[in-house]
C-alpha cells in the first residue's frame, strides 16, 4: 500500500512521500460506469458462471513456492512494500537533530493503537542509550523516607496498564499563523496512542511517605543530557499519573524514555519526562527552564500563559487529508481521530462543506478516557470542491472552537495547544489540501 | 531487563534463553533485613537529608552527553538490551523451517496488545512475500455476482477495528500427554491479540448478493503455496468475522498474512486464514484437508471430534511461569492472561496452595469480547513450595477445567484445544517449573 506503487496514478507532491490510500480502482469504476448512489458497487464481475474464474488471471509466484522459514525474523519488521510509513522530520523545522521533532504518519494509520515503530519523538538532547541495571530512580524531598529504585524493583510493584495518548503541546503549531503545512503527518503528526504499563506514582510517593500537610508538587527529570525538568502538580500525580516501563506489550522503545518514563495522561507530551531518574516533591512549582522560557503561550499584549497542563478537546480527519488525491467520485468513509486530555470523547461531528451542516460520525469502541477515538463517516463525493471539517464535543461539553474562534483569545503568536478545527479542502480533480477557512 | 545482564544473579536454565523479571534487589533486600509483612518495603533509603543525594552513585555517561539524533530510526526498533524477547521456536516440534511454529515471549510482555514483532507465527508453506498491487481476493459461489478485488477497493469499504486475540488450536498441545514444555512461552505462546481493521465480511457477502435460500458455508483460502483452506459456518461469518489489512494501527506484518487476512474471533488460529484470497459461498463444509486429515481431535477409543471451531475460556499466570526464579520471599505480584472464545472474560480466581483455596484476581479494565484480558493478584512468597494457578470463568458460566477433568473425557492423545489449568511449581530455592498435579 506505498506510495512507491502508485505513482502511475496519482500526480506526485512535489517534496512529499505521501502514502496514498484513496485510490480505489479507478479503472474498474470507469468500466462499470457511474456509482450507483448510496451502494458500495465496488469490484469487478467474475464471468457469469463464476466458479469458472476463481483466481486471478495469473498464478502469482508465492503461491506456487515455499515462502520464507519461520524465524527468518524473530523479532519481526513491516513488508518492505510498506517502507513509506515512517516518522518523518520536518525540515527546517529545529537548528539540531538531537533537539528535534519526528512526526507519526497519521494518514497511513488505523485503528487507535499507534505501532511504537512510528511513534512521534521529541527530544531536547537526542535518545541516550541507558544501561537498565544501572539506571536509578531516585524520589525524594519531602518525603519521610526518600528512595532508590532499581528497574527490577519497579517491576516488581503492582502494576497497571492503560491505553492514553501522548500529544506534544506544540502539536499543530504552525497552524497559528497560517496552514503552511501540506499533510496531517506535519500537521498533527506529534500524537501517538499506546497501551502504556507501570507502577502508579501514588504508590511510590505513599511508599516514600510524602509530606501530607506540605506537598503539593512533584518535580520529574530524565536522565538524559538536557537532564528536563518538569512540574506536576500533586493532584494530578496522585490521580493516575504512571511510572512507565512498558508501551504496547514490551518495554519502552530508546526514543520513547527506556527504560523508564512518566506517563501524565491528558498533559502536554513534555510532562510526561522520559529517561525518568529523579523525583522530588515539594511545597511549590519549581519554574525550570522548560516550564518558564519554553513551553509558555504567548497571548496578544505582550503577556503569556503559563503551567497550561491540559491537551483540550481535538480531532482531525486523517483520511481523506493534505496530500492525498481522491481518484473516483462517489463512496468515501471518512476516517480520523479525536481525543481529550480532560476524559472522554463523547461526540464527533464532521462536516463536508466548510462547517455550514454537520453530520455525526460513527465512533469505534472501546472509547476509553483520555486515550484516542477512531472516527467513521460514510461520504459520497458529488465531484465538487468540498471542505472536510471534524468537531469533537467531550464529556465535560467542551466543544473543539474554530481556528477564528481560538485567534480572537489567543492571538497568532502562539506556538502551544492549538486545538482548533482542521479543513482540509478537496478540489474538483480530487487534490486533498490544508486551508483556514475565513 | 534482558536475561543477560542478570546472569550473574540467577541460575541459569540450561538451553533455554528465559528473560527474568523476579530478580528485585536481593542485596537491598538483604540491607533492609525481613520484609514487613503485607508491605512494599523495597527500595534503599537516601541519606536521612535527602536533599544532599539526588544522584545515583556515578553521574552515568548519557547524563553528560548529547544522544542519538532525530529519526536515526525511522522506524524504530527495541532497545539492544530486550534482544532477549523475540519469538522462539520449540526445537524439533517439526520437520522442516517453512511448515511450523515460532511462539510468543508471554513471560515478558505487559498489558493485552502483543508486540506485532513478537506475535506468533504459524505456517504451512513458509512466509510468502506479496506484491500488494498484484493481490486480488475472489468472492464466488452461491453468489448473486462474483466479484474480483484490489487491496485499494477492500482498504475503500466502509471499515472496524476491534481488539481480539488469535490463539493456534494446538496453543498447549504438548501438555496432553505431560508437562514437559520448560516456559510459558512454549506451553501457551501460541496466542497474540492486536487491534485489527478490516471490513466486515458481512459487507463482502451482501456486496455479492449471497444466496440467502442456500448458502450456510464459506471457503476461505490462501495465497500461499499451502493454499489452505478452512471452513466458516455462514452465520460465523455474518456475525464478527472480519477481512483484515491493519494490526496494531499499521499494515499486516508478512507472517500474519500481508496484505490480507480473515479474522474470525475466538475461533482457532487456522479458520483465520492468511494471505487471503478467494472466499467461496456453499450450502455445505468443504471438508478440506486442513479440516480432516489436520485440525481434528482425537477422543478415547478411536473416534475424533470435527470442526471444533471455539477456542474455550483459558487463563495462564505469566509471571511467575516456568524457567523464571523468585530470589526473594515476600511480595510478588501474580501477573497472567485470561480469555474466552465465547466471549468477555468475568472473573479469574488464583491459587498459590495447587488448588485448595482460591483468591479472585484483579482484572484490567477494559475487558474486551474474544481479547486477552490481563489478571493481578498481589502475594507474599514465604520461601515455601508453592503451586500457581488461574482459573478463568467467562461470561457464559463456562469455568476452565483441570487437566484431569478434561483428560477423562478426550484422553492424552490430542493434540488440539488443551485449555486446562496450568500449574508452576515454585520450589524453596524460588525456581519455577511446569508441573500437573495427579
Amino acid at each position: 500500500m506505498g506510495a512507491n506503487r502508485l505513482s502511475g496514478r496519482i500526480r506526485p507532491a512535489p517534496g512529499l512521500d505521501v502514502p496514498r490510500r484513496l485510490d480505489a480502482g479507478r479503472r474498474q469504476f470507469l468500466r462499470r460506469g457511474a456509482l450507483l448512489s448510496g451502494s458500495l458497487a465496488t469490484g469487478a464481475a467474475l464471468a457469469a458462471d463464476g466458479k469458472s474464474a476463481t483466481l486471478p488471471p495469473a498464478e502469482p509466484p508465492w503461491s506456487r513456492s515455499l515462502g520464507a522459514p519461520i524465524l527468518a525474523h524473530p523479532y519481526g519488521a513491516p513488508a518492505r512494500y510498506e517502507a513509506s510509513v515512517v516518522r518523518r522530520q520536518s525540515p527546517g523545522l529545529t537548528r539540531t537533530a538531537q533537539s528535534s521533532v519526528a512526526f507519526t504518519p497519521l494518514q497511513s494509520l488505523f485503528g487507535i493503537i499507534t505501532p511504537s515503530g512510528v511513534h512521534f519523538e521529541r527530544h531536547h538532547a537526542g535518545v541516550p542509550e541507558i544501561a537498565p541495571d544501572q539506571h536509578r530512580l531516585i524520589v525524594h524531598g519531602l518525603v519521610r523516607e526518600p528512595r532508590i529504585y532499581t528497574m527490577d524493583d519497579l517491576v516488581r510493584f503492582p502494576s497497571v496498564s492503560r491505553i492514553h495518548f501522548i500529544e506534544c503541546g506544540a502539536n499543530t503549531g504552525m497552524e497559528w499563523a497560517n496552514a503552511a503545512v501540506p499533510t496531517v503527518q506535519y500537521t498533527h503528526g506529534m500524537i501517538g496512542c499506546s497501551e502504556w504499563t507501570g507502577v502508579p506514582l501514588a504508590v511510590l510517593l505513599e511508599e516514600a511517605g510524602y509530606d501530607v500537610k506540605r506537598a503539593r508538587y512533584v518535580l520529574a527529570e530524565g536522565a538524559d543530557g538536557a537532564s528536563l525538568t518538569r512540574t506536576i502538580p500533586l493532584e494530578m500525580a496522585l490521580a493516575d499519573v504512571l511510572v512507565v516501563y512498558g508501551q504496547n506489550g514490551e518495554m519502552l522503545r530508546p526514543e520513547q524514555g527506556y527504560p523508564l518514563r512518566l506517563l501524565v495522561p491528558g498533559v502536554q507530551g513534555v510532562s510526561s519526562v522520559k529517561w525518568l531518574r529523579r523525583l522530588e516533591v515539594g511545597d511549590q512549582p519549581w519554574n525550570t527552564r522548560e516550564e518558564s522560557l519554553h513551553y509558555v503561550d504567548l497571548l496578544p499584549g505582550g503577556m503569556h500563559r503559563q503551567y497550561t497542563w491540559i491537551q483540550e478537546a481535538k480531532s482531525v480527519i486523517t483520511t481523506p487529508s493534505g496530500g492525498q488525491v481522491l481518484l473516483d467520485r462517489g463512496y468515501h468513509e471518512i476516517r480520523g481521530l479525536a481525543w481529550s486530555g480532560r476524559g472522554k470523547v463523547t461526540r464527533v461531528d464532521v462536516s463536508t462543506d466548510g462547517g455550514r451542516n454537520w453530520r455525526a460520525a460513527t465512533l469505534q469502541s472501546p472509547v476509553l478516557d483520555k486515550a484516542l477515538t477512531r472516527f467513521r463517516l460514510d461520504w459520497n463525493w458529488d465531484g465538487g470542491a468540498a471542505f472536510l471539517q471534524s468537531r469533537v464535543i467531550d464529556e465535560t461539553g467542551y466543544v473543539q472552537p474554530s481556528i477564528r474562534a481560538l485567534r480572537e483569545v489567543r492571538g497568532t503568536r502562539s506556538i502551544y495547544h492549538n486545538n482548533a478545527i482542521q479543513t482540509w479542502r478537496v478540489d474538483p480533480a480530487g487534490d486533498v489540501s490544508n486551508v483556514q477557512l475565513g
